[in-house]
């Protein structure tokens, strides 16, 4: 029997189309874009055609600049390091930095390390949809002391969106520099920084069918932070380190294939997804978090009343079916889920919590096979429940 | 007509069987290593077996650290960072920290950003033999105000291998936190941290048959620092990021490779290279920098009298062969060559480095051939150079 995978928001499957375009610049193309021999510039064209790719998948000017890094935690790294570097350090008048409760590790734990050198760093409540609004930053900073705010837009273990549009707007008005890390949205909802106008915004190209180990950093044009790693020319001095030709072109590719698809995320994804959707909420003692219509068409975050997250991923491991309790970078504790806390969850529900994220490779027959396992687990998971339902 | 790759130094051809290795990670094994279920889990056993061909590549105990990350350059970031975040921030008694004038970007820029940050740095010049001895430790810094000293184990551009065992010495003799970027050394000579017992040693993938964008940083047992990219609980919470399987892999590979290789580099590839040497250096003009017998198997950085190193260059790459007047990280910029300043020459010989870098795939088919191309070349170039000869 096939497995079934619906961890796509650990990660997802490099498309066919990806690997194949990676596959001459291995053991054939294989110069360093910087030499000035053949070795080198035989690659450029290529290149060129990936970064292309990426400005256009998320609508970037040609002003702007697109860092590639090795993925969106060093992005994230990056944006809140190099803020602090330029601005906080200074001991200026704002000396504020805020973002949710809610965001990826990469992005919490770079502002608990400025936190540590003394920044001051406002930690945002979501809504009561789980979501962070213009009136929870208002609410929440003091505008004139802020300097930087970083909130992601939709969440890795919810799906759930931020308006994260009307956020930049505020943040705008009142000279705030606003960063947002797009890693779940990218492939999943479109994601333009013409419309939006954020100042930072990260991605990563494995949760989109590219390569591990590859992201990319846009800054809007005019906005300046020191380079987080040091050295070569590289990337205009923005970031050191020789070009992965091979996952470049890769990511540019699984960029391209991303946005193409977005109707049939929008359309089919989301037909299936609220087909198992319907088919969990059916279980008694199950709770679906967010409103549908507020996040991303592939996500389904649920709480399965006195079952512990881990059995039902045991359970449903057995069984051939790969979901999670949350995000794969802190899937190794086994603390309540953050966004569930955050949402006003206690703590022993907040235990319960499992994620289901499809893509566009997901069949209805892998759907229907799944919610059958699910039913299993749950009836199997009950039975020896110490929690009683 | 076959091209010849001669900037080995630049990167590496990624040998097939790492190709092969890789292979399976990108559509077959795709799941994210952190993830509880199968897809994550049945990646474990090829990415320990990976992980023990790192510790025994460079004979590091099972106690000691290696950190997986994008490449040398973060490595090396993440070392002279984390030195300033961890011992320098406190305004200790030990408030300098020192490495050479020949030093890769990556290293020179971080230094240099430490120093805008008010560390004290103290840039150590190369003796006559253009190698940094105990001496010139001893000649240029105070041991007791000195935290943190990194020099590199083989210089890119030279070859010139420096006795990093001793220097490793007078640091932990004297309380001195000591680095190595062992980028140009892994491969191509025996580098055992069980010897030379450096505190932190850097090293890159590209650099010996494995893929560009993966690399690794070894910490010794007991010595702490902070992560460079803070997030998740990859790597021990050392540094975040989902885990580049297909290239870990790979890069386990290419160490396990370079070793078995370390006999035939220092016998058929140092043959191939002082072939090729002799017959440059018969060559009117011409000038060969440093003793052979102190420089790694493989390179030559060469001073062509009166010509251009960028029209050297030129004319190479016209005849299908690749050389490089030094780091591809600083090629785009037409300064002289550092290590060629560092030794003290003038700006304009500086000007007439070019650097021939072999591999374990260099042939001595190509050698012939490559050393025609020159002899041609240095023809040509004199006699429309308006230096002269």
């Amino acid at each position: 029997m096939e497995r079934i995978y619906l961890d796509n928001n650990a990660t997802t499957i490099v498309d066919p189309l990806v690997k194949d375009a990676m596959e001459p610049f291995f053991c054939k193309m294989y110069g360093n874009p910087n030499s000035l021999h053949s070795f080198g510039t035989e690659v450029h064209p290529y290149m060129r055609i990936a970064m292309d790719r990426l400005y256009a998948g998320i609508e970037a000017s040609d002003d702007d600049d697109i860092i590639i890094n090795s993925c969106a935690c060093e992005g994230n790294n990056t944006v809140i390091q190099g803020v602090y570097f330029d601005m906080l350090r200074g001991g200026g008048k704002r000396d504020t930095v805020a973002t949710s409760q809610v965001e990826h590790p990469s992005v919490m734990k770079t502002f608990e390390f400025l936190e540590s050198l003394g920044v001051h760093v406002v930690y945002l409540p979501v809504n009561a949809d789980g979501i962070i609004t213009p009136d929870v930053l208002k609410e929440n900073i003091d505008p004139e002391r802020t300097a930087f705010v970083s909130i992601m837009w939709a969440n890795n273990e919810t799906g759930l969106i931020n308006p994260v549009k009307d956020i930049a707007a505020y943040c705008r008005e009142h000279g705030i520099l606003f960063h947002t890390d797009a890693v779940q949205a990218v492939g999943k909802i479109p994601v333009s920084v013409k419309d939006v106008q954020p100042d930072f915004l990260t991605f990563s190209a494995h949760k989109f069918h590219g390569p591990k180990g590859i992201g990319g950093l846009y800054i809007r044009k005019g906005v300046n932070i020191p380079p987080l790693i040091h050295g070569g020319e590289q990337m205009g001095g923005k970031r050191a380190g020789t070009l992965n030709t091979p996952y470049i072109i890769g990511m540019g590719l699984a960029m391209e294939l991303a946005v193409k698809n977005l109707p049939f995320e929008a359309t089919e994804v989301r037909r299936l997804r609220d087909l198992l959707e319907d088919r969990i909420a059916a279980i008694p003692g199950t709770q679906v978090i967010g409103k549908r219509e507020l996040r991303t068409p592939n996500t389904i975050l649920v709480s399965f009343e006195g079952i512990e997250g881990e059995a039902m991923i045991w359970d449903l491991n057995k069984q051939g079916v790969a979901a999670s309790t949350g995000s794969a970078c802190s899937s190794e504790s086994l603390e309540p889920n953050p966004a569930l806390v955050a949402m006003g969850m206690k703590d022993d529900l907040a235990h319960t919590g499992v994620r289901f994220s499809l893509s566009r490779f997901t069949t209805e027959e892998e759907i229907d096979r799944a919610a059958l396992c699910i039913q299993k687990a749950v009836e199997r998971l009950t039975a020896i429940s110490t929690h009683g339902r």
